[in-house]
């Protein structure tokens, strides 16, 4: 049975999440539905990562099997015309059955918007996460760079995570600002539930000024969700990309070197 | 009576355009509904620029008068907190009663926003015309350079425009692209209905090859709609700003020098 990986992009504003839940529209029942109809079978898809409600995608990828043998364009218009304007494939693969969305995924990245100014935004409200009080930029870079590395990120976990280790390995933080806009760029072999957002409400007590840089790395060592900041809001926050070992042939955003 | 000048931004894609109509919700009929709990009485406003439905906004100025007198920070945070998440005042002033948010305007500055890949986007899908076929940029800017000046745009306004003069003069359109996007900034006195979208549309058809960039000057001087390209679709479209003699002292980026 062919298995076909798939490129995904979403406004996730309307949905609740991506995992399938009995009666709420999910990103994950929306997408299954319109592959069924072009796949004239039902299908059941994995995705690179999961997200929470509100929570946004330009590069998730997700897999699945069924016999249909469409041909990768067939599947990528066949199945847009049947989507919602927040919901749509990018990309089409027939890979081979050793791919899996989830466990083959080596690195995933996240971005996390944060528009900075006295007044809320409404043109951006589904896209960014507003904050009125000032934010010392260079604070917030010091304290990232606790976070760099191979750690336990119980601190940074929701109680509901159901991951079987807290270790992660975070490869990279990133934090820019133009204009009114900052923007904080993750990269790691995998995320804990709520860890990008647990980090950005700890970061943001440092920009702030509410606590030390060198707070974080106290948080961090103290493997206590207790000692962290508030989660901060999903709105802000974009799975980029999913990347995998060349082999399975992916596009070349999605593949290592 | 007090005068009130306020800057508004919102998300025009929930909205069936600006102007109060008697069953669907509009922003003219939004605002004003928010504005009159906070001046405890009704109001009605006069925007530099009716947006049709789908068209976004970040520096809209309206004005209002209201025997009211609220501080300018007591209107904003006010009113912001009885709009939806799709609109926001991001600032007020009491202005004197020459000021006319319509009339007393000098410049208006639009841009429209264009996503050119293979498939269709769903995070931008609110914010963005997606365009599928190869767009040269070059071409289009050499067209764009016709329509520079004060001119009569008729074959760019629609017939419904209840404008009593065509004439309009084009300070400014700059057409630039970064990765995926192409993005046209248009600065004028003030633009006829539907103008801006028409422009587009006629310049992708220069963009897209189908048309000479000399084109352009002949639908300008052929003064007849018929001549010209299609409307482009209204979502990327988005008015920038407002500006207005410095004497009324509204904030810098709605001040001439």
């Amino acid at each position: 049975m062919p298995r076909y990986a798939l490129g995904i992009e979403y406004d996730g504003t309307d949905y609740f999440g991506w995992q399938r839940q009995r009666q709420e529209r999910t990103l994950q029942a929306t997408l299954e539905k319109a592959l069924a109809f072009v796949a004239n079978e039902p299908v059941q898809v994995i995705c690179a990562g999961r997200t929470d409600t509100g929570v946004h995608a330009l590069g998730q990828v997700v897999h699945f099997d069924c016999a249909a043998t469409r041909s990768e364009r067939a599947f990528v218009l066949g199945t847009n015309s049947r989507l919602p304007d927040s919901l749509a494939l990018t990309w089409a693969r027939i890979v081979s059955d050793q791919f899996h969305a989830r466990y083959s995924a080596r690195l995933r990245s996240y971005r996390f918007r944060i528009l900075r100014r006295d007044t809320r935004p409404a043109l951006e409200a589904r896209n960014a996460l507003w904050v009125r009080e000032p934010v010392e930029l260079a604070s917030m870079i010091t304290a990232s760079r606790h976070l760099i590395g191979r750690h336990d990120f119980t601190s940074f976990r929701t109680i509901a995570c159901q991951a079987n280790s807290p270790v992660r390995q975070i490869h990279r933080i990133d934090i820019r600002e133009h204009g009114a806009w900052i923007e904080l760029e993750f990269e790691a072999n995998a995320f804990l539930h709520h860890m990008i957002r647990n980090i950005v409400g700890s970061l943001l007590m440092v920009g702030h000024g509410e606590r030390v840089p060198d707070w974080i790395a106290q948080v961090l060592n103290g493997r206590d969700r207790s000692k962290a900041g508030p989660t901060a809001p999903p709105q802000g926050l974009t799975f980029l990309c999913a990347r995998y070992p060349s082999e399975f042939g992916l596009p070349p955003e999605h593949s290592l070197p």
